[in-house]
């Protein structure tokens, strides 16, 4: 291994200190955006105070996040099997399974991470860069590392975001984390409190209750309201955490974290004021990030309600010659538009005028499912055009559970135990005919949601959709439903 | 349950006899072409043999297929991360899990979905069939059922095809199986000889070996030929079969099957010339499939040499008035060919012209791995092209595994097995800059591989796919790979 996580892994050209651009922060709009303008010809220096390029994503966040959805999704499976003798058991017959472990072999496994974007970074992409050392700005052309000035024409900052804890009694109690110490756990918790049905929320939750803990998941509002989602896809969701004895509860607000030392309790009040204390030994926060901005204050930045750096859609701040990226300039805070913002940034900066989209994109959450989700939902469409046209799968008058797999390597529950195997429907403009948006419960669906998106955007018709060819099972079934419909010259909705 | 296994399932007006179309078959082809002529305002006839629409598909064939590949994928990773104590175990500590009990389940599932397919035909597409019943047909114009005539302007054949068994000594040994018979399954076998590495011997193989029969792969080609992958892409799934122990024998042919009643071994011809005899209490032939074109020889139909209904794009066969859709008609016998060539017959019956396009096309291939591939390989791309550009991962000359997920919940794997995360890659036109084909060794990619097929027919650059919005963790990395060359005005690799 090329990396080691204790000395400076830098890389740059030491004859020299002056450059195009630097990046204070190498985290995915950091080296995307770095790795883009070198890639145009220009002279770039990223700068992390971690020990590796990539950010939060490998250090505590997406990374770590998948890897527990990895794990979440097989135990779920060995408990919803579990009577097939046929199929693997779990390791504690019914009884919880123990989370330390997964968490020791995780941060072995992280440490190989840091060192393939090492590699990439400085021998595929030959980006310079300093690691695991403060940059001190000194203004918009000078910044300081380890005593020694560097200057740049261009300054872009993507210093992230971090979490955000309700400033409640009791948050100081040990046995409360978010994702960002959640490694550090060092026991095993038995009662949890998820605080807020978030994407980071649930699918931790469903972790915990795929573990075995008794799991509790809190919201002040009514669950998956922050997505656009239609309504019985947010219920089968929904009904899939209850059918998993996961104890849910939206409307619902933390009023504190009680304990002596360690967290005892959470107490909450209901939508009707009413206060409830639940059992705890752990309480798991997923409400959301507050962007990194400190850094740029004394450079005059404009600073935004929510702790953001102000941008344009060119990534400018209100400093000429300041850029801002990533999470710092507030959400959606998605990997997407971290490394999309580097690569614009970029570009304005060398004088190619690129513009950010962010009215519309993909987006995914996962439970123990993986949801997935692109443009308009049928209610937005029936709000806004005189014809919609729907399909749907499960059918929704069907007497009885769709044995249909609705997603990837569901063939086997859809066999078994067909109510669990997803759920998925697409929206078209059943005059135009052009598709609107589409949601998938199940999973598979991720990577052809990133192409979904795009030929939305750029329009794609039900009869070319109907042309298309599928690849059987595919997890979505939108382009053979379509053609089951495609003939139709006034589209009849496939519910 | 509203479909019944053992009476007629019938769905027609009994006051006429008459129809546009009759579709003798209600298969893939048949059910999609059925489906679009009736939304297109026709009228039609579906008729089966067997007492459900859908064909071999979920009879025998691709549901049972996926079935087994879920089971294969979840004892596979059993197996690999055994030594993990959070991880579900085999059922069986490191020994064979039973074959009879997933049959069995599979077989009650079986039902239901026949069941999904009747209501969906029924209730929804307003198709009209007559199942669990043979088609005579008597002319172009006239079929008969159980002796009551049909009339029809038009005849489309969708019968099919069947499994090839291969012409040696034994073939008739009670153990020897292929998928059409597999279900009737009813010992536990402990040595397998699967003959023929192709997209129904591969996964079959590796169902078998991931239960934990000594399993045996025999091909009298070297493996994988017929399938449109590079030489590192094929190594990476070859050397992930030995690894999981397989025994792998290429440019092998089937002498003779041995055994007194049952089979006992199986005598093969290596290259050299040398015969071995191997040990089996079970063979599977996957020795592809032989187009049931009998049916429409009397017709006077012209019968190519392998034995399939020789038809034009239009589906026409030789004979006016008389349509060949699906199997029939030869490779390759896939279900988007099949579905939409029944949507082309019908457009073309109906007097729109519509060709069936069979130049290009997405594909995949299981073992205990999804592969997935469309368009060009490098090898041909370097043949035809002056400039080839290609992204790849794992990085080849990474010093040791690549620790990034290539794959759907592989985050795992990636951490604990870099080496068995997946591989994958994209080729572009270095010129043009446009999208010629991409592979992909993991799970997830199927669905994306759809789109990714109509996004290089119709053209798509490395700056658009650069500009798309990837959902991470995304199984394929093309969109941000591309991402991290799409600056370079001359792509280098980035391999």
């Amino acid at each position: 291994m090329l990396y080691n996580y204790f000395e400076p892994m830098d890389n740059y050209d030491p004859s020299t200190n002056e450059y195009d651009v630097i990046f204070v922060g190498g985290g995915a709009g950091g080296r995307f955006g770095s790795t883009y303008f070198r890639a145009m010809g220009g002279k770039q220096l990223t700068i992390d105070k971690d020990g590796h390029l990539g950010g939060k994503c490998p250090k505590n966040a997406c990374v770590i996040h998948h890897y527990l959805f990895d794990i979440a999704v097989e135990l779920d499976l060995a408990r919803i099997l579990d009577d097939k003798k046929w199929y693997p058991k779990l390791p504690t017959g019914t009884g919880k399974v123990e989370i330390v472990p997964m968490i020791e072999d995780y941060l072995k496994g992280r440490d190989e991470a840091y060192d393939v974007m090492y590699y990439q970074s400085k021998n595929q992409l030959n980006l310079e860069f300093i690691l695991n050392r403060e940059a001190e700005i000194v203004d918009k052309n000078t910044v300081i590392v380890d005593g020694k000035t560097f200057k740049t024409k261009n300054l872009v900052i993507g210093s992230g975001s971090r979490a955000a804890i309700p400033n409640v009694p009791g948050k100081e109690l040990s046995g409360v984390y978010s994702y960002a110490d959640f490694l550090e756990l060092d026991y095993e918790p038995k009662d949890v409190v998820v605080v807020g049905a978030s994407k980071t929320g649930m699918p931790w939750a469903s972790f915990f209750n795929a573990v075995g803990c008794n799991t509790t998941m809190i919201d002040m509002n009514p669950f998956l309201t922050a997505f656009n989602l239609d309504d019985e896809i947010k219920e089968y969701i929904i009904d899939g955490m209850k059918l998993r004895d996961m104890n849910l509860m939206d409307n619902t607000t933390l009023s504190s974290i009680n304990g002596n030392g360690h967290v005892e309790s959470v107490t909450v009040v209901r939508k009707d004021g009413s206060k409830e204390t639940i059992k705890a030994d752990m309480v798991f926060v997923g409400t959301g990030c507050i962007p990194n901005s400190e850094i740029a204050v004394p450079l005059g930045v404009e600073i935004g309600g929510s702790n953001e750096i102000v941008v344009d859609s060119h990534m400018k701040t209100s400093v000429p010659g300041i850029y801002a990226i990533g999470d710092v300039t507030g959400g959606p805070m998605e990997m997407w538009k971290a490394r999309k913002a580097g690569m614009v940034a970029s570009k304005n900066i060398l004088g190619m005028e690129a513009d950010l989209d962010i009215t519309s994109f993909p987006d995914f959450l996962h439970t123990t499912y993986e949801i997935t989700w692109v443009g308009m939902t049928e209610k937005e469409a029936r709000e806004k055009l005189e014809k919609v046209f729907v399909i749907m799968m499960p059918i929704k008058d069907y007497p009885g559970h769709c044995p249909i797999p609705l997603a990837e390597r569901t063939m086997l529950l859809s066999h078994i135990h067909p109510g669990l195997n997803g759920m998925q429907k697409a929206i078209y403009d059943g005059e135009t005919r052009m598709l609107l948006g589409a949601q998938h419960v199940g999973y598979g669906a991720k990577d052809s949601f990133q192409y979904l998106d795009h030929l939305i955007r750029n329009g794609v018709t039900i009869d070319e959709m109907a042309n298309m060819n599928e690849l059987f099972l595919n997890p979505t079934h939108y382009i053979q439903l379509s053609r089951l419909r495609a003939g139709m010259k006034s589209l009849v909705d496939l519910t």
